[in-house]
């Protein structure tokens, strides 16, 4: 792979989360996906909220740096915990949604059920499903935690999306939600 | 006032929200508080939501490096609202609690409780009672827009906690929470 090679779009996927981040980089050409690298951002508990969203930014946008990739795609969130949770859920997020903007690179967001039916073909698919249809999506993934399997989930399913041409409309569409 | 009055702090006040956020930069000197500017940043409601949050950002950015507070003090969100809301609002508040984190600017938070109590003696002081004891408390901030009159009680609240020696511990505790 060289930077010359314009036939290639890198994708990164990024599930969003206080305690642990994960996020996946793929590389989408002709000949398929392979997996770049993928990982976790962990925050510690004891220290404070700003302090917390500043290190996810922080390696978020080192990550972004390191691995330059086209476009971002983040998982929507559906929100079925408890107010609380969703206030920090929402914080995580909004520092998600925002390194790859600061970086000018585009975001896009799918929804959990959509990135499901994408990977496994079913909209209620488990963790554990998306995990084995990630590692045989990625055979070069190597050992993917399940945060990061996530997150890789989301990149395939952007890829998918955009060779079916579907997901900026898509996308547009449902961040006016 | 100059660069050499060491005996000031700047303050500023931050009341989170993705489509309006109020801000409010006040100075504590021996001789009390005065106003040295506020306002409010708004994000269309039409965009994506990265995009509303990289406004966000830019213009509390842009508002930082002006006033060059020594501190920033913001509201500990009360959730009272559904989960979907506090997504939303979690998303700013990282945002706000993120961008003086990057210019390292030591964050505050307060409950709102702890504001209301600080400005109008109450916890359950309204909206309008704020308003008014802001501007009765800083008599130079000419008209207040409500929500920069909220950011200036936040920053108030902040500035009282600080000469009571009381805000670092009591934040700090309530961080951990």
């Amino acid at each position: 792979m060289t930077s010359t090679d314009k036939k290639q779009t890198i994708i990164i996927g990024i599930d969003p989360g206080l305690n642990i981040t994960g996020w996946g980089v793929i590389a989408m050409r002709s000949a398929g996906l392979t997996s770049i690298e993928h990982g976790i951002i962990t925050t510690r508990t004891d220290i404070p909220f700003a302090e917390r969203l500043n290190l996810l930014y922080q390696g978020l946008i080192k990550v972004l740096k390191r691995y330059t990739p086209d476009v971002a795609a983040v998982e929507k969130t559906f929100v079925n915990v408890n107010p609380t949770s969703a206030l920090k859920l929402g914080m995580a997020r909004g520092v998600v949604l925002l390194a790859p903007a600061q970086q000018k690179i585009s975001v896009f967001e799918y929804a959990a059920t959509q990135v499901k039916k994408t990977i496994v073909g079913v909209g209620h698919a488990t963790k554990d499903q998306i995990a084995i249809m990630v590692q045989m999506l990625l055979p070069n993934a190597g050992v993917v935690r399940k945060d990061a399997a996530d997150a890789l989930a989301i990149a395939i399913c952007h890829a998918h999306h955009q060779s079916t041409s579907y997901g900026r409309l898509a996308t547009a569409a449902g961040s006016r939600r």
